[in-house]
């Protein structure tokens, strides 16, 4: 178990007023343990209390795999089929004193399962993601290292994967290419998105069917994790030849970008940095198909904090990792994003991806 | 969209004397509307009124996306990142008369999102689960042919995977070959638990790196879909050699699997269904280590109603399709489980699933 990071949460738990924090199987349990077994519809959960007890509940059919796995770090309490599980949930809370006690929820908890112990149990719940957030936004020596190799392996992947795509293929061909070509690099945890022609208008396509053409543009979106840290690259390439609108509307993405990767340093009011890549697209006449907040935290998530947007008011400190990604989408039609990860340092930033943002044209 | 389905869902809804229900991206959705997005942090969902009435809600960043796919059916509700959320849902609710109401959840509902919508727009929720799954709990025709080509799927591979399992392969290798041969073989989703040596001991083994030995017991536990119905079969096999002890207990798995199966008949009432597998497995001296309810109900997701457990307080009617997946775990030493998918018929029932029980031993 990581004790100076199960510590670092209780103090956010304090500093928020509550009772405790419950996190459900997780990258966050994960981060916190070192072990997320699978989640079903069976409740399982660690809370943790403002003081830094900790105990796990889970359905008998977990408690093997999870006892070996969190060796006797914190005690683990069960129910089996067909008995209640709230009576367990709520015996345990009652134990460790938490009786009517308001605890914040992680980013998996189910709502059904939550829902069920507030009605039974006498404690009330609430959004606890900004807990976890804060207990790791600032990241140490060894979780930059891990998201500089993680990046450089979607870079290395990039650079292969232009060789690759050609007309003819699926989507769904390319996304292999790029999740096995990171997974043979050490990546773990590979995902992507490759929305091409018309599924680039939509910034988290969820498709792979579609058959590439000859004047396509293509949004490639992709990482992996090195030793649990994400990295998430986005660039659009071309297939074929360009357009003189695509050519124009390239153009305004990259200076939005780097306008965003410039303004992103230690000391920034977040807001401003948003303004910094959005005004560039707003007065270029695209400010409707910006759609999306400037950028995310990212770390052992995804997306974790600090979000790139008007409405987190803070300014970036040193060691901050986040996304800049700038887009412009036009529904059912056109979507360009570049994307990179940066780093805030103790005297600006470092742009962790060096992938060109040059128009790149795919001939075959 | 599927508006048969929705309005059977309204009937429940009505029935659960709820005012809506809220469906996150999920199989439910999918099911409901015939798409569903990717779901990140930001919230988005469809909402199901009592009568029948529905409005979808999401942030900006997926609007091109659901409009496209859900082509109209109904209206669909934006923020944009840096804007709040709950503002946006409190007043659609409130446009739709839901204020004050009750609304169920899905799934795939996250509480964090939840939580923050019923602090700040006036409905609460409950667990919803149990109305989604009474709309779709009987099987229609169609929905069986897809059950039953789903489980030869999984049948056909399962003879193919014997001859390629061999000590000196890690699990991620009999994993990957298992998803690839399913996707060969046209299933969709396709999915899988490959747990060797100690780790068949954990029900829902999540890990992928142990390396087959000789004299290993093995469980294989895995699916796919055929459109969108799934399948789930397990077996246990043995690497090279089986101990005596192996043997007398999984002697006791199969008998207790049979027992299961042919209880398990149109107008069984459910907990004498679990006891009839289960008594045999106690009788045995096993009491302690079947850790799990009998079976699940399946079908749009792996796991759905009915549960075959002893507090589902019902009667089997036709055309209901559930596991029958007794088992013996020992921790961190052994474990045996034989899974099929049983269909009710109007006069007993169906296996769906055609793989011998025999003990089969692996040598190379």
């Amino acid at each position: 178990m990581e004790r100076t990071r199960i510590e670092k949460v209780a103090q956010e738990i304090t500093k928020a007023g509550l009772g405790g924090l419950l996190v459900c199987p997780s990258e966050e349990l994960l981060f916190l343990t070192g072990f997320t077994p699978m989640q079903c519809e069976r409740f399982q959960g660690l809370f943790i209390t403002a003081s830094g007890s900790c105990f796990y509940v889970c359905n008998l059919l977990y408690k093997g795999e999870v006892e070996n796995a969190f060796a006797g770090a914190f005690p683990v309490y069960t129910w089996m089929d067909g008995e209640s599980m709230t009576e367990t949930v709520g015996r345990v809370l009652n134990e460790y004193g938490l009786s009517g006690a308001t605890l914040g929820t992680n980013s998996s908890a189910q709502a059904f399962n939550v829902l069920d112990i507030a009605a039974d149990c006498g404690v009330s719940f609430v959004n606890g993601l900004a807990v976890l957030e804060e207990a790791r936004i600032i990241k140490n020596e060894e979780e930059k290292e891990d998201l500089r190799r993680a990046a450089r392996i979607a870079d290395d992947v990039f650079t292969q994967v232009l060789s690759f795509i050609k007309p003819g293929l699926k989507e769904l061909d390319i996304f292999n290419f790029l999740i096995s070509k990171m997974t043979e690099a050490g990546g773990d945890k590979a995902w992507a998105i490759v929305a091409s022609g018309p599924n680039s208008s939509y910034p988290h396509y969820h498709g792979v069917s579609r058959v590439i053409e000859e004047q396509d543009m293509m949004i490639l979106d992709f990482g992996c994790t090195v030793n649990g840290m994400f990295s998430d690259m986005s660039r659009t390439v071309f297939v074929g030849d360009i357009t003189e609108k695509q050519k124009e509307i390239y153009a305004i993405v990259r200076k939005s970008n780097e306008a965003g990767e410039a303004a992103a340093i230690t000391g920034a009011y977040v807001p401003d940095v948003d303004k910094a890549s959005r005004d560039i697209i707003d007065e270029a006449g695209y400010k409707e198909c910006f759609v999306n907040r400037l950028g995310h935290g990212i770390g052992y998530m995804i997306h974790e904090g600090p979000d790139i947007k008007k409405s987190n008011r803070r300014n970036l400190e040193p060691g901050m990792a986040f996304s800049i990604e700038p887009g412009i989408y036009i529904a059912g039609d056109i979507g360009m994003r570049i994307e990179n990860i940066v780093l805030t340092t103790e005297d600006g930033n470092e742009i962790l991806n060096h992938s060109t943002k040059d128009i790149i044209i795919i001939k075959n």
